[in-house]
């Protein structure tokens, strides 16, 4: 195989697919980028067995073959040559000849014959989004799916299209995300469960903007995004997916109307005093003012403030992780966000009117009578 | 105790002071700040016994005192206030109240009375130099010290006065590097050496330009600086510093004349194929041509690249470890460095014409026939 191709084509070709290369594994052949070069195409591929992407970079193919090349050195190797044409050479004996201007690398590399190719994936049901909101969806939601291994489905996304809407979901057992996305046409329901670090991986490759289109097709046991130039193709996890709808349709007894930036710098000045293992939860109180009172006390100091709210009516003391509540206000974009409160056992919700974005939280378990 | 004063100011004085914060020590006021309110001035301490640093910032004493504040609390408490007015109160059971609008954190803190001091210095010996030179002499030298405790004197560098000109030094045993800044006025000669920590920690807190100076004095067993409204002192290392002249005085055979980024950008993509614990040298080859051959062989790969240069005569083959140089390089500000070199089992010196700068980097043993 001989192949050229600009500097910055190959770079930005090997960022996309480096995502799916394998990083601890104990088959070689996962760790590399294979580099095909058929019918006037060049395309490069990876594939962890979980994950695997392939996308097409422009360059000139003198002579078509293929190859395995460890992903590491390889993308280290690119990254610091000069920025011009870059020719890459393959001998019978499986060495790869890199060259750049005056510079030239030899490393060794593998027969591509060993390895895995994307599975074929059955383009029946599909929706269409933008990379925007692809990528927006899957930032309102990663930060609540949970790293137990023993509640697998938990480290996934649920998406559900449903009468022309996506609905991501994303809940570790303390709280719930959920987005949706209307839809464009007509689209079959279907509801399956996306692994996160296909998801992380995703966002970090899916540049475009609102502009620009991903096609995501769904099978049994495989989803498909299409964008650009690149094929991105999951497993998905198996097993139904937990049932929230009693949870979203709890009954609340008060509603609190809040600017979103004074809550957030009140609580993240506030959890300062709160060390993760600790397990001290920030006390909300609501009196019979116009008042939200924030409360904090450990064995670093204690912290009070206050923030003017508006609200229907009634009393609470409640107490929260406050990583919880600040992870919901971070990914929401509105100035003023409506909290939802039934009492100090019952979950909290913050959700917009049209209920586009809803996060519910647990509270933490305390002693009221103290406050 | 009891003094006003804006988040800004107290956010920079505690930057600055914290740098002498200890932050592993059995002696829980060493990783206090101080704050003292009298004589209508509020100052800031911090002191780890190895280096003290004290700054002065503005407000309002309401009432004069002093207390010792858990550094990183304190630190991350007033960076996470509003922009506006800090009110911070001491009660006479060492609880301390910090205020800004509508926030109020309560911390337990500790009497001032037990806070050690920064020593008295004698003012008798001292020179003064720009802020910008004093960081940029850090920068240029500070990589070539040792982090070999056994080692004591390597761990430092060597500030010697002579001839109204200040020449810094540092050595790791491997290499040297040297640099010289004129001083103006007549300066009194003397030389200490002054820890390696010391110097990283001044370059991070010395933000002023060539226009803003530091006066530096030198006392037996310290060293001082003062800038702006801050004072640093810090322990010297005793001992003798290591004779250099020798080194720097060798012979040489050949002066090869390269353009730095070329060489710089070269050696940093070679050095991709060796690892820190490979101790692979880079070999440098010059032939009775006007280029500079560069190769590396490891078990991940080879390497082949060639410079122009312009050169005296001669040929060389040599071998470095990549890192060496590359240190050297990166700070070096000229567009083209000369490099002089004896043969292969001598080190190489690079310099420029009125050596304000020298660095001085042991070649690696190599099988010179093999190349």
């Amino acid at each position: 195989m001989r192949i050229k191709c600009s500097k910055n084509n190959l770079a930005a070709g090997i960022n996309i697919v480096s995502k799916a290369v394998s990083t601890k594994t104990t088959m070689p052949i996962l760790e590399c980028i294979l580099i095909e070069a058929v019918n006037d195409r060049i395309k490069l591929t990876a594939n962890d067995l979980e994950i695997g992407i392939e996308t097409f970079i422009d360059g000139t193919i003198l002579e078509e073959g293929k190859i395995a090349i460890e992903a590491k050195i390889f993308s280290d190797i690119v990254r610091k040559l000069p920025e011009s044409e870059i020719d890459i050479e393959t001998s019978e004996d499986y060495k790869t000849t890199i060259r750049c201007e005056k510079s030239k690398f030899v490393i060794a590399s593998k027969s591509g014959e060993d390895f895995s190719y994307l599975p074929d994936i059955e383009k029946e049901k599909s929706i269409t989004l933008s990379q925007f909101d692809l990528r927006e969806v899957v930032r309102q939601t990663i930060f609540s799916i949970s790293y137990n291994e023993n509640t697998k489905l938990m480290t996934g996304e649920s998406f559900e299209v449903k009468d022309n809407t996506l609905i991501v979901v994303s809940l570790d057992g303390h709280r719930i995300s959920l987005r949706k996305i209307p839809l464009k046409g007509e689209n079959e329901n279907v509801k399956v469960v996306v692994p996160g670090k296909t998801l992380m991986d995703l966002s970090k490759i899916i540049n475009g903007g609102a502009e620009d289109e991903v096609n995501i097709y769904f099978t049994d046991r495989h989803i498909l995004f299409e964008f650009d130039e690149t094929r991105v193709v999951s497993r998905l996890l198996e097993g139904e997916y937990f049932k929230i709808s009693q949870m979203l349709s709890i009954d609340y007894k008060m509603r609190v109307n809040v600017n979103k930036k004074e809550l957030l710098d009140c609580i993240d000045r506030a959890s300062l005093l709160i060390k993760e293992s600790d397990k001290k939860p920030i006390i909300i109180s609501i009196k019979n003012d116009n008042n939200m009172y924030l409360h904090v006390d450990s064995n670093m100091g204690s912290m009070n403030e206050e923030i003017s709210i508006r609200k229907d009516s009634g009393e609470i003391v409640i107490g929260f992780n406050p990583k919880f509540i600040m992870d919901a206000l971070r990914v929401i974009d509105d100035e003023e966000v409506n909290i939802y409160m039934n009492d100090f056992r019952n979950p909290c919700i913050i959700k917009n009117e049209e209920e586009s974005y809803i996060y519910v939280i647990l509270p933490m378990n305390i002693n009221t009578a103290a406050y």
